[in-house]
């Protein structure tokens, strides 16, 4: 395979182009002993009791940009899902749709970036299918991948748990990753030195779970910190008070979002969490975080109220803001 | 939601409009007690043991196509992959990437013919997600699946174990699929009385799983019959003697594909499985196969030799051909 080469039709059809593509891109980087390209599927060993999955497909645009690529986010994207839910993830499977006429050498540097975050993650990728459309078809690349973790039984963890007076913390500053995204599409001619914050939060998830008290823990990708905030409104029949001078956010996130217009409480992260743990177990909660260099800028952002099912955010000057359920999209194709 | 929706790309930001639409279309068809979209993850228990993990993504043109549709594929394609792996498929993970403008009405229709094809295959969907790309991305719909199935301990089966001598089984006729997705599609304006052979092979599966003597199943997708032996020879070091005369064809499938210059055995079927079993067991599986309505058609079609590593076809008239590897893509996107 030279480095000009690019994909065609035929490197989807089950022949020789398909298995030389998968042995020369996919097994070179991501070989382990589960990982058998002779068999469709991956036979794996599990202890009894609950597992976790979850499954995720990632369209982003552009498919590299500052902090990630499409790869890290794929791996990322549900390994954290499964670390959220109080699960230690193991497995991952990986669907790959490559559009006819993409480069194989950029292939490969995305097969890298998935290699690299599912070491990081210590996942193996056990299994994978990749299928080839017309130019035009796939903007590039799309990338599916599925989760298996382990849970450990007796798990207290779950919307269910959230009660009044509990506490929102997240784990480091929001927006992150939407803004990095946005800023690397040319059309809006900014460059920063913003990165997306995309990585696993298996420790910051892990470092929560002995702690009595924790309620609830989710990684606020798709319409950010807002959004989450709603989906707990929605689980519950409680409200949720925003503290707006608490939430981190970093400078040059806020600048960006001033100049074009965004909300950073509704841009999407990739390598945070926000937690719900009762009022007595909040400090406890954020010195485990802030004793991990991933949670050092955690904070306790706000609390669990019984009188409104909205979430409201307390603003700097004092006063009180609705936010409101995210309607249209305000940045499509973050993920 | 009226019947004329369409969708936005709203429909895939986290907000309120992918909400609903996930509530009107994935779960009003696929509710079960493990599904929670309150969740990015489903808890499921599981026995201890090995499990077998298989992906695939589906990209088929046209959608909708006589005997099935791109959903019920992606349910069938995945079940199959755990079913020839001898395990029992439990639950399914789902993606879906839609094109901006796709016709709400024609996503419902495709979700209840994964519930349909769920149901039949006795699996559940636990976990899913939902993209939306522009306009012209994706032709419509491509669909992601990961399968769960529980395999039983001291299966011994698999390409390790196929031996000289032994015999190769079909469990009925090879190409339906490719064809009924070639004649679907309206650039051949051709319309015929075939149809996909889409369905879950569990059953024949498990029907030769008491077997001893059964080496090694597959189910031949992409790349048919022809493609499956090639793995065979590579995985084995073997060879492969297949007897034309042998392998069941519908002359349906024979006749489209004499006048479009394809040959039935690159041909993807959707429902039917190849086994390899020991010749003392080969009467015994076939009768297994004939006493199920899927495998009334089934037959042995060839056997292993150890003379040559390559796919030889022993022709009705008496002559012998090779059949290549696959190199260009005869019928892309036909899964």
């Amino acid at each position: 395979m030279t480095p000009n080469s690019r994909i065609q039709l035929a490197h989807g059809n089950g022949g020789r182009l398909m298995r030389e593509l998968i042995e020369t891109v996919f097994v070179r980087h991501l070989a382990n002993p589960c990982l058998d390209t002779d068999l469709d599927g991956a036979t794996v060993p599990l202890r009894a009791g609950h597992i976790v999955l979850s499954t995720d497909a990632f369209t982003v645009q552009p498919l590299e940009f500052p902090g990630g690529d499409i790869g890290k986010l794929a791996v990322n994207g549900t390994v954290n899902d499964l670390a959220v839910a109080g699960a230690t993830p193991q497995y991952l499977t990986l669907n790959a749709i490559i559009e006819e006429g993409f480069a194989i050498e950029q292939l490969d540097r995305i097969v890298l970036g998935i290699a690299r975050a599912a070491r990081a993650a210590q996942v193996a990728v056990v299994a994978g299918d990749t299928k080839v459309v017309r130019r035009g078809e796939a903007s590039g690349l799309y990338l599916a991948t599925t989760g298996v973790g382990l849970r450990p039984d007796g798990l207290r963890l779950g919307m269910a748990h959230v009660k009044e007076g509990d506490r929102i913390l997240v784990s480091g500053p929001v927006g992150d990753h939407g803004t990095a995204v946005l800023l690397a599409r040319e059309e809006f001619g900014l460059a920063g030195e913003l990165k997306s914050d995309c990585a696993n939060v298996i420790g910051l998830a892990q470092a929560l779970l002995p702690i009595r008290g924790l309620r609830f823990m989710r990684d606020p990708t798709r319409g950010g910190l807002a959004t989450v905030c709603h989906e707990l409104c929605r689980g519950t029949g409680l409200g949720i008070v925003l503290g707006e001078s608490a939430i981190p956010v970093f400078p040059e996130v806020r600048a960006v979002c001033d100049m074009l217009g965004y909300d950073p409480l509704y841009l999407a992260c990739e390598g945070r969490v926000v937690a719900v743990v009762a009022a007595h177990a909040a400090a406890a909660a954020l010195t485990a975080w802030r004793s991990l260099p991933e949670g050092r800028e955690s904070a306790i952002v706000g609390a669990v109220s019984g009188e409104r099912r909205c979430v409201m955010l307390r603003t700097a000057l004092g006063g009180e803001r609705y936010l409101e359920e995210l309607e249209d999209d305000p940045l499509p194709r973050i993920c």
